[in-house]
């Protein structure tokens, strides 16, 4: 590679990483669209910067062309998903990019959406826009990468988070898990809720633990991530604390017998839904739940335990990613709750490998971000 | 502080930790003798350097005063622990100090054994050495915390290794734990194994798993640690791989009846001792076994599982150290071997709280290096 052309890669890099800077501030507030950044670039200057901010409001191309204004004429626009070129909530981005004169669009990647992927790049194109593709791609498909599996595999994106002990407990024989991590643990678990669209428990944790799973520490939420509950054969009392606040979505899945019986007892509440699910083998149909899921653009779940719905999501090999948030703590017997609470396979070589992408200290606990082996990684 | 003096202490601190690093080089061969190095320094330049280097021979002042010779004369020595004073398997070395025309002695601290603690400062101040101590403490008495330990305890200071699952787990529901951990992981297990004094496993680890026990990857060491059976109500049959290399001595622990039939099936064996030990709610008692490792000198024991042992020694307060090898993998189920079998405290709030001291990458697992809190630490 020549020097100019190295020099040129490295400010592109330079540019889009900003991009992807701006981009992630989206998080928590656009989905199901994917948070995207832009920046406009002149004689090696931003003079203008935007990202997507609000589901249904401005694209990012939009914002940063508007905050550059007629000195985007003959500039660079770094963006870090290919352009729109059709009618949505908002007009298409190519005609934006057009009108303001950009004479070269750098993107990360093209749109996953199949019939959509490329055409921004072609109408770009076609307008005599020179176009450079695949700069930081990897790295904009991690941040997105919610939006990519979600389009790729037609289901939510699905993670599965933890707080256990060393020795692999998620509470002690009596029910009780109060506290096995932090308050720094704990509150990056609300984060992490923020950044998803739904939050899911098992009708067990409803009952033992009654949580409220709303986003208490992060303010500016539009609105809080929706609760499923996969009850099973539990009827959940009205009287749960995740029904207390008015305004917010719970999905509740059980057979069909409880199913009925909840569905008068919260037949006059708007918020709450009840799905009558298929049972196999003594535990709810997880692929029927994740197509319901699917229908109403709930692009990601958090998978809140307890163990047996840790265990039936990972038997089903739904799960996308994992959190793991491990206290400096022994429970010190074999009666608690594991993580996954059921049969394990016999030989250890039929256990599910994992590929640990991060590893952090939060307060006293150690949080392992991980994926699956050969993975769905986007 | 005076600029000179802060100077002195820097220069004081650069020295002891050479002294240091020089003593680490004895793990494994000096036990239970304290690991401990000396450099010897004139013109603020080392001219003699030595450690102690296998049990029963030269101490490390006297190395280091033999690698300087006639140059000690006016010179400073710095040692890792108080030298000693009275005649053991060598002559006293505070006597070789004071031949050698050495003026001034820094050590990091005083010698624990009670009776002898500050003899050798005294026989030296005596003899008009100047004495500076509390130099780089703390690390002096981490190095040596088994020798510290098993001085203050009066009982072995005992460490608990555990190869697992992320979900827990030492072993599937088959009995399988091959392999958990990566090669790197076991080869640094073999690496604890060669500087403690001994292994222990349990009856049924033998059985099962039929460990040979012993340290393949370090070459050089003078005698393999010696291999503690907990065996319980098990019979250890003869042709156990760990009874295969002559020579290494082996103590086996069993309930009455047991180490009786034992007994006559080992009696032609020298290297191979069994103790009929009480037995307390169906579990051996401990103490008992841990006080004959006392009264041998044995200064460190390695657990190495499985699930009931750990259990036991936790449940006994006894862990003094813990390694937990924590492969990128889950079990997924809860029917496998649990690093503590048998019963937990029922809330959260009585868990054994650790402190991790240490966490790394190890090939592909992460090893953790904890004590138990308010600890145990010398």
């Amino acid at each position: 590679m020549s020097d100019r052309n190295n020099g040129e890669l490295k400010s592109h890099r330079r540019f889009m990483d900003r991009a992807l800077e701006l981009a992630s501030r989206g998080a928590g507030f656009v989905s199901p669209n994917p948070m995207v950044g832009a920046v406009v670039v002149k004689d090696n200057k931003i003079i203008g910067e935007g990202y997507h901010e609000e589901y249904g409001e401005n694209h990012a191309e939009v914002n940063a062309l508007e905050d550059a204004g007629s000195e985007a004429r003959g500039a660079v626009l770094y963006v870090t998903l290919e352009p729109c070129s059709h009618y949505g909530k908002t007009p298409p981005c190519t005609k934006s990019i057009q009108e303001s004169g950009i004479e070269r669009v750098v993107i990360a990647n093209r749109d996953p959406n199949p019939g959509v992927a490329g055409e921004g790049c072609s109408v770009l194109r076609e307008a005599g826009i020179e176009l450079i593709e695949g700069v930081l791609s990897e790295r904009a498909k991690k941040l997105n990468e919610i939006f990519f599996s979600f389009i790729k595999k037609k289901r939510p994106f699905i993670v599965q988070k933890a707080a256990q002990t060393l020795d692999g407990y998620l509470a002690a024989s009596s029910g009780d898990s109060k506290w096995i991590t932090g308050k720094e643990a704990r509150s990056y678990g609300h984060k992490l809720r923020h950044r998803l669209d739904s939050v899911l428990v098992g009708g067990k944790t409803v009952i033992e633990d009654d949580p409220r799973l709303s986003v208490r520490d992060y303010k500016g939420r539009k609105s809080q991530p929706v609760k499923i509950i996969a009850a099973g054969s539990t009827i959940i009392p009205t009287r749960a604390s995740l029904f207390s606040a008015e305004g917010e979505e719970v999905l509740i899945f059980a057979e069909s017998k409880a199913a009925d019986r909840m569905k008068d007892e919260f037949a006059s509440k708007n918020d709450i839904s009840v799905f009558a699910t298929e049972v196999e083998e003594g535990k709810l149909n997880l692929r029927e739940i994740v197509e319901v899921l699917y229908q109403r653009d709930i692009s990601s779940v958090l998978i809140e335990g307890g163990g047996r719905i840790n265990h039936s999501f990972l038997q089903d090999n739904l799960i996308d990613k994992y959190y793991f948030f491990i206290a400096p703590k022994i429970l010190g017997g074999s009666d608690g709750t594991s993580v996954y609470s059921g049969s394990a396979p016999p030989i250890i070589e039929s256990a599910a490998d994992l590929e640990i992408t991060d590893q952090i200290q939060i307060g006293n606990d150690m949080m392992i971000e991980a994926y699956p082996q050969e993975s769905t990684q986007p």
